[in-house]
């Protein structure tokens, strides 16, 4: 297992600085000095010109040169050339759908799987990496063929999370809530929640919490639990910690 | 056009007591008297009989019988017996895919335009009567066979509407943001942004805001628009306001 994954929770943190500053130490560790070129993926975003501008200016001052798939002839061939990968927040509907409709689904997954082709993620980025869209924060505005997603880890991972406001008046439900109701379907794997500021570093059969905030895991049927940053969270990546259908 | 809706917004108002208390008078006058029997669909919540239960002690005080789809041998059937017809808040893809799974909306739909039939959503029940799910606020916890709902209106609703908050420091977007993505996909209808404490009473082609707070309307390429309770919204009824596909 080649696998090399940075799933960050947010692009822009606040008292953070502009776009990327917070997690830019981690991104030029994790994409290295081997990769010259990175892959963009903007579908999230509906002005891909203006989105891919924003990513390329950024990894420009790390060293990195941006090539957006959206710019390329031919989506699967832009995959199948990539050095490193990084999809960007914004709508995850909006992204699985394109990612479904440029039938790159299959051919990501390879490349990271079974090539070792770095992937980075953010937000909507994040969610698409994983198991499922399940528990992504965003509006459906766009209908998917199917929620199921990359899959390159077997959990779920809620972005953006966050804590109850003990002041609000708002009567929806809570983030916590929404995931519970999640683990009330049969079958649902964890959801690890990743707060502003956080990340996580997967290296083949090796999964670290980096960033500066705390990440809470809800396991269905299970109390669900803090993590600090620097822990260990290799165990998530276990097929057994999956539920079996 | 027979159709009679009450579309709310919450089923509990902060501050406005409980479980449907701060919109018991317009339901009363909703129901009316020739109305004993209520059919109840609990699909959006797990544990329908406890939901059921809620419901039916609170339609009990306001003088309606309750009658759950959940307990009845014939979902189909019992729709097309019913009286009067509310579908309970939850999560909204939970509930539209019962929907289709037992195989109701297209009939819950001939019972309201054609028969007459009062129908009244709160929150998720608000969502799935509109033309599609699009813009609700929930989690997709589960996969329906499409997010085209019962259809009763030809706009979208955002229930639980919330104003942005000046003081957060929550990068997520916003929910006007949200609103904003569903309206660069093309030929998509008109948002009514229904805050807590708000409701649209349907009467044939006539559509009034009642309850204590304002809505905000958001179409396609034009500006936002506030409206005040007692406003005549009926022009959202007309399939001209619709963009054509
Ligand atoms: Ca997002
Ligand atoms: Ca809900």
């Amino acid at each position: 297992m080649k696998r090399k994954l940075l799933l960050v929770s947010n692009s822009t943190l606040h008292g953070g600085g502009g776009y990327l500053d917070h997690c830019q130490q981690q991104i030029s560790h994790f994409f290295g000095k081997d990769v010259k070129k990175v892959l963009f993926i903007p579908y999230a975003l509906h002005d891909r010109d203006n989105y891919t501008k924003t990513a390329r200016d950024k990894f420009k001052t790390l060293g990195y040169e941006v090539e957006s798939i959206h710019e390329a002839s031919d989506p699967v061939e832009a995959v199948r050339k990539a050095e490193g990968i990084f999809i960007g927040g914004g709508n995850t509907f909006r992204l699985l759908k394109s990612l479904y409709d440029n039938k790159v689904v299959t051919e990501i997954q390879r490349r990271v799987m079974e090539d070792g082709v770095p992937y980075m993620g953010s937000s909507a980025g994040t969610n698409v990496a994983t198991i499922s869209i399940s528990t992504t924060n965003d509006m459906p505005i766009v209908c998917p063929p199917s929620f199921n997603a990359i899959g390159l880890v077997p959990f779920n991972i809620n972005p953006h999370y966050l804590d109850p406001d003990p002041n609000s008046r708002h009567m929806g439900e809570t983030r916590e809530q929404r995931i519970t109701q999640y683990h009330e379907e049969p079958n649902t794997p964890s959801v690890l929640g990743l707060r502003e500021g956080s990340m996580l570093l997967v290296e083949g059969n090796k999964a670290t919490l980096l960033g500066t905030t705390k990440a809470r895991l809800f396991s269905r049927g299970k109390p669900s639990v803090e993590y600090e940053p620097g822990s260990d969270l290799s165990f998530l990546l276990s097929d057994a910690h999956r539920p079996i259908k």
